[in-house]
């Protein structure tokens, strides 16, 4: 284990974290909130320890890929810890395993709240809330990754423990190129959103919170009504934008170089066919809860793109809505985006694989002598993508079950527990019952709040990086 | 595809069905039950079908793996639909679909009813509900092949798919002595318990009931009360009973020659220690519902082997017991019991080989240049093994996943919706809420009684079989 290079990057990091700061403390300054010191005292912490982390010297510069996961890991660890300081010590989120939750889900991207009235919050603290999101959405390290003095094998192994989805390509051979490119989509299409909800009518404020949150498929909300209040054309554009945020973000890159049969692979294509398929069963299911089919097709679309994207904004309370459509949710909630996306769950690209491979052991029953391989656009799936994707699934039932166990101990119901440890496995942030939309994760004891931010992080960095901090031979020299 | 050979063994099994009869036969006599003649006319149209059948000549007697899944899910379909005429035509369910549900659920040994007052059932129907549980549990097949003239290939075809368990293992060369070995076990078992219950002061018709139910850990009861009406005594035998036929009946023959290492292998320890631990914590957990701790021991330890060992046997409505105590018993529910036993569920070898894999996955990520293997009981794990637990845990998903989908049309709560196709894909009888052990799976529409008769047939035959009738490559030449 490199220890040295660990606190290396986990300094920039802290640094990079005060930097992130100056943008509630802008919002503070323009809308004359106190609470800005809060801000700048923290960013001054995190900006003097992180320097004082960098200036080490590094005499080993290597890096192998236990050391990258590890870097992942205590790296969301370290930043959240900080990021909660101003909510908990401004008074806003008075106990600080509440304000780590909150900033915990800020990060990665899930959008539970443990606050029933987010109205409450000043501006600088929702804007702050919605920052993580987009901050957590791309990745901080990936982010970091653009600036840093790392060798490329180095940043590769800190990008592929980052990043979302069963294997990560370069777009260009050098992988800070490739930060360079995703950030800049990323960018330009926060950006575009924020212009059209300006254009729909939303002030600068809200129009910059909802790109934020939605860029990172986040879900915060800075109303207590979620999106409810908003305008339809607003809905709509958010809708749209969530389903484009869940899309991969190499499709992109590959439509701006002209690679359109590259753009619109397999994965892209089924996660297009399940979330229009699921918001025509959903109309129809709803239909007659609303005045008009369009109401009924507007809402249904929203929620499906809100769970599929793992947002967890809502206009309306699906909760309350017929068994069928709650069940299609909750599976769209395990499946969530794609890979590559800013999205969560267990990725189209991952159900895919898994498909395949029970395709292939029924064909090998009927015919044992015929040898088979995966494949995915007409390219094989290396073996070692298959066995990671199942050994993926396997460890995300076994944290699935211990946390329902050890949450179970609240004493509460059924469809609670097994509703917010995928909302926050996942990385959604609403369920059902008790953490229902128009709920919130506030009631849990704050042991079962610490089960859920681990499960957040470890939804967020796709189970192994979290998993490899219990691993004693990780210690090890 | 082999038809000939397929309508021959499907022939004699409706001459074994005919012989079966018999037992219930029997009962009436003794009872003076007018039904007796509803079974008398199965079985003698039975045993004609099946000399029809069995008289046409087979050229071709080879069996292919794909033969054997084919002839076991057909078998067990035919079974299933000839066995339900007596409860359907003496008009004792008079739902034919009903019928249907309550003949595979004893088949399949899951237990789960749609009845509401058992009581009412003629004592013929009764014991027949209850025999079926017996002829299930160690596979209907694997009892004809101890009699038919098949080549051991064939037979190892048509055992594999019958038999539960990641891999089937001949405890002798020969497979007709293996599956003679088998049932002789199972017979001295069952003739135990039966002892012991008369000993304990139950009638020679409750006691033959018990016996048969538990040792297939089925779990139909004879009274609306399930077993809640009988002694401790009895309680605690059924308990003991319910746990022995979880155990790998491999086990057993190793302790009669001598091979105690081989039969205390590491499954059956896991298990174990799985079942105590859970019997202590729940325990713990319910202890102030009862008079004592003795009493609250006495229906932790009954309800855990009952789930556990999927029979669904009940003293008390453990739906009414805290959330912790639940959402262990659902774990339970999805563990079940060990390979070869008579239970359902994902089986305890195929959890020790997912999670070693899960280690194995982390070990390499830490070291990547090591190259391990998965080792059970210091013996290595087939590649082939791995990969077919594989799929079976992502087919199993799946099947999950349709199932609630579908059955979500009743609109019934999420709880009933889950707890309903873990309880009939496991075997185990009854779940939570509106299918709890007080309950009865009689309200829901006849849809949804014909996909969870699907998923206790493909769960009792551990899905390949049931999947494989759906691949139209099965049905080419």
């Amino acid at each position: 284990m490199n220890f040295k290079m660990i606190t290396y990057v986990i300094g920039w990091l802290l640094i990079f974290e005060a930097i992130f700061m100056t943008v509630p403390v802008i919002t503070a300054i323009c809308y004359g909130e106190t609470q800005v010191w809060y801000f700048i005292g923290t960013a001054m912490f995190c900006l003097i320890a992180g320097k004082l982390l960098t200036l080490k010297k590094r005499k080993k510069t290597t890096l192998y890929a236990r050391d990258g996961f590890v870097i992942v890991a205590l790296s969301w660890i370290v930043m959240s810890i900080f990021g909660a300081m101003p909510l908990f010590l401004s008074g806003a989120i008075p106990n600080y395993v509440d304000a780590l939750f909150e900033t915990v889900s800020g990060f990665t991207t899930t959008g539970a709240s443990i606050l029933s009235d987010v109205e409450a919050l000043p501006k600088c603290m929702l804007m702050w809330r919605s920052f993580t999101h987009w901050v957590g959405g791309m990745g901080v390290l990936v982010f970091i990754m653009a600036f840093l003095p790392l060798s490329g094998g180095q940043n590769m192994h800190i990008m592929k423990a980052e990043s979302p989805g069963p294997s990560v390509g370069k777009l260009v051979p050098r992988v800070k190129t490739t930060a360079l490119l995703l950030y800049s989509i990323y960018f330009v299409l926060t950006l575009l959103q924020f212009l059209l909800h300006l254009f729909g009518g939303m002030s600068v404020f809200e129009s910059l919170n909802t790109a934020f949150a939605t860029a990172g498929t986040g879900g915060f909300g800075i109303y207590n009504t979620s999106f409810g209040e908003f305008s339809p054309y607003n809905q709509i554009v958010v809708t749209v934008f969530m389903v484009l945020f869940s899309l991969n973000f190499n499709s992109y890159y590959f439509i701006l170089v002209g690679k359109l049969k590259e753009a619109f692979n397999l994965e892209i294509k089924a996660f297009l066919l399940i979330v229009a398929s699921s918001i025509a069963v959903i109309t129809v299911n709803i239909s007659t809860m609303f005045d008009s089919v369009g109401d009924a097709l507007r809402h249904a679309a929203f929620t499906v793109g809100s769970v599929v994207s793992t947002t967890g904004f809502s206009t309306v309370d699906f909760d309350l809505w017929p068994e069928l459509s709650k069940v299609i949710l909750v599976m769209l909630m395990f499946m969530g985006a794609c890979a590559g996306s800013t999205g969560g769950g267990i990725k189209v690209s991952r159900i895919l694989i898994l498909f395949k491979g029970v395709a292939k052991e029924i064909e090998m029953l009927i015919h044992p002598r015929e040898i088979k391989k995966i494949k995915l656009d007409s390219h094989p799936v290396e073996h070692e993508t298959v066995r990671s994707v199942n050994a993926y699934m396997v460890s995300y039932l076994l944290i699935y079950a211990i946390s329902m166990l050890l949450i179970s101990f609240d004493n509460c119901d059924f469809t609670t527990n097994f509703t917010s440890v995928v909302a926050t496995l996942n990385n959604i942030g609403p369920g059902l019952e008790m953490v229902g939309p128009t709920q919130n994760f506030g009631f849990f004891s704050a042991g079962s709040k610490l089960v859920l931010i681990f499960d957040m992080l470890a939804g967020r960095l796709e189970l192994f990086p979290m998993l490899l901090l219990f691993a004693p031979s990780t210690w090890k020299k």
